[in-house]
């Protein structure tokens, strides 16, 4: 059939000439008579692909020498475990800036392995995530571990613009959601994590930043394939890496790089956030944003027509006309449309069209 | 190119039909106009594949309707890690019969979660891994939280035929290596877990066969991620799973299923098993096989030739031939010969018919 215009929140659409590549060397690797699948995480056909994307995963992100780049497994929900048995030890407390369903998470996960304290919870004040915290909003505790945040908030919408003021402490951002959707000041952050299913490859793999002399401030009493260090040490080889995965994902580094790197997706992104949160500020009488503004995110875009009724019928109607994935996630209700790297403009437009229409029809 | 024939001992080589079916339904899974990498998993496409495979899995391993299948991630590693997470709690002990090197490892692991204890090492005896523990090389100590065993050592190419005398105790083993390779009795043990990457599907996921009461004696004080009982709960959904992984691990159950299930790849893997140490016992004079026979694996065959250098020699000539992956692992050296479910007879003929060209030409 035709293919789907993809605003699912992730695992997310991937661009259709990475998949082709993919699928035309699946069953012989560039000639060596083996699908990438069949080869040794120990052999030299996939040692490149690992090597190379990692690399250039470094190089996208603008990440400094003194930061090195692993591929693990265990999404970013691990990643809220590992934090902390790292670098949460006993005695000390570790500062979670909480605005959203996997902020609190982490949060709630940190909580299992150490002590932590909330930096700010913007729920608190405003009973649901609808923006990100004021400066005045975060106290920092000077001595915390480290201070985790995240970029942007999937399910309600919210994204960072700059980042808090984190007193020099380490910072810790999960990104799983806009990662590579735009240039970051990377030496800003201690550590970097995020799952590759929005804006980088498939499920199943998830790449970590990381700043290597805070690695030396680790513990090493927990088990080691727990351990940064250990994962770094041997360059994400410590055991069998997710292969497929991290080979798919140098393919859409490839496609994000020819496509003008970081760069060149804030341009992209921005075209598509202006055209729909444009369409959103039109179409007021009917759709309703409940975001702040200065909060948008430009990769979760979430909006409610006048009835939780309604919401459902857009979203059936979508669907046949050819667009998945605009349910809203089950806590929040409503419509949220997903504009990771690889949803087009074009496709956006075409939402925008339906919104029109569906506005005109049943408002 | 022609086909590789595929030792490695993981990842390794998947069927032909299996890879091309993946391939074929790459970039528009089944009609829906999306590969199957870009589903959502909370979609009904993801999710009928998802529960196919794991029903399918414990049909095959003849599971008993006590003991639930989970679909995770981060390999056997990460369960090294997990089982005395979850089973260990502080006061007590765990039993581990050490074998081989995952075998170890595990032990060592666990070490740094509670207090573990060798219930056997056959190397201590015998300065190296030759062969399984005898019944009187093991002691079992009767408090234990649990016994811990590999069912097949890849490394040193010993393979458990019966099982181990538990004394009544909730029996762990780790069946990378030889998962579905033959029917085993799945209702004495209390847990089973495997990477994928060997006999069952690419890198990047673990499947973990529990006893659903014993998870009711799991500790709930660590983090959520690292909980059977919470994967269970969340049908394995507890987050995002690693998808492709899932998908193709159900098209290659189907093929086990389409060549005689765990029964069709026992007489399979027995015909192998017998071509190639039949080969090794008449060539002697040239080929040396350091396990004893009574623990042979049928997965991993290790042997050496006359000289360290003829060893590198065999596996050079032998890739020129179009077979891979035949270099001994860097820790045991020598040649190693993995025989999973999708090497066929006719490939280790090619095996065969070739060593007994190279000893005549070398011996």
């Amino acid at each position: 059939m035709t293919r789907k215009i993809n605003f699912n929140a992730g695992p997310a659409g991937l661009p259709l000439s990475v998949l082709e590549e993919a699928r035309d060397e699946f069953t012989d690797y560039r000639g060596t008579g083996m699908s990438i699948v069949e080869h040794s995480h120990r052999g030299k056909a996939y040692e490149a692909a690992h090597n190379e994307a990692l690399s250039l995963f470094g190089e996208l992100l603008g990440l400094p020498s003194t930061h090195a780049v692993l591929a693990l497994q265990g999404g970013a929900s691990l990643q809220f475990a590992m934090l902390p048995l790292n670098f949460l030890p006993a005695g000390r407390s570790a500062d979670y800036i909480v605005t959203g369903h996997w902020a609190k998470t982490a949060f709630n996960e940190a909580g299992k392995v150490g002590t932590v304290r909330k930096a700010a919870d913007t729920a608190e004040a405003d009973k649901r995530y609808v923006r990100l915290p004021r400066p005045d909003d975060i106290s920092i505790d000077p001595k915390a571990a480290y201070v985790h945040m995240t970029s942007n908030n999937t399910i309600f919408g919210t994204q960072w613009t700059s980042l808090p003021d984190a007193k020099g402490l380490p910072l810790v951002s999960d990104m799983s959601s806009d990662i590579l959707s735009r240039p970051i000041d990377a030496a800003q952050h201690s550590m970097i994590y995020a799952g590759a299913q929005k804006n980088l490859g498939p499920s199943g793999l998830t790449v970590v930043a990381v700043r290597k002399d805070w690695l030396k401030e680790s513990r090493t009493d927990i088990p080691d394939i727990l351990r940064y260090q250990k994962h770094l040490d041997a360059n994400s080889l410590y055991h069998t890496p997710p292969s497929f995965g991290v080979y798919l994902f140098g393919l859409n580094l490839k496609w994000i790089k020819a496509n003008g790197g970081a760069k060149g997706m804030e341009t992209r992104n921005k075209t598509k956030a202006d055209l729909l949160y444009g369409a959103l500020d039109r179409l007021t009488g009917f759709y309703a944003a409940p975001v702040e503004k200065a909060s948008r995110s430009w990769m979760n875009v979430v909006f409610r027509t006048p009835k939780p009724e309604l919401d459902d019928l857009f979203c059936a109607e979508a669907e046949k006309a050819g667009m998945t994935g605009l349910k809203g996630h089950r806590s929040a209700g409503g419509v949220r449309a997903s504009l990771y790297n690889a949803v087009s403009p074009e496709n956006v437009k075409t939402l925008v069209s339906f919104m029109e229409d569906f506005a005109q029809r049943k408002g």
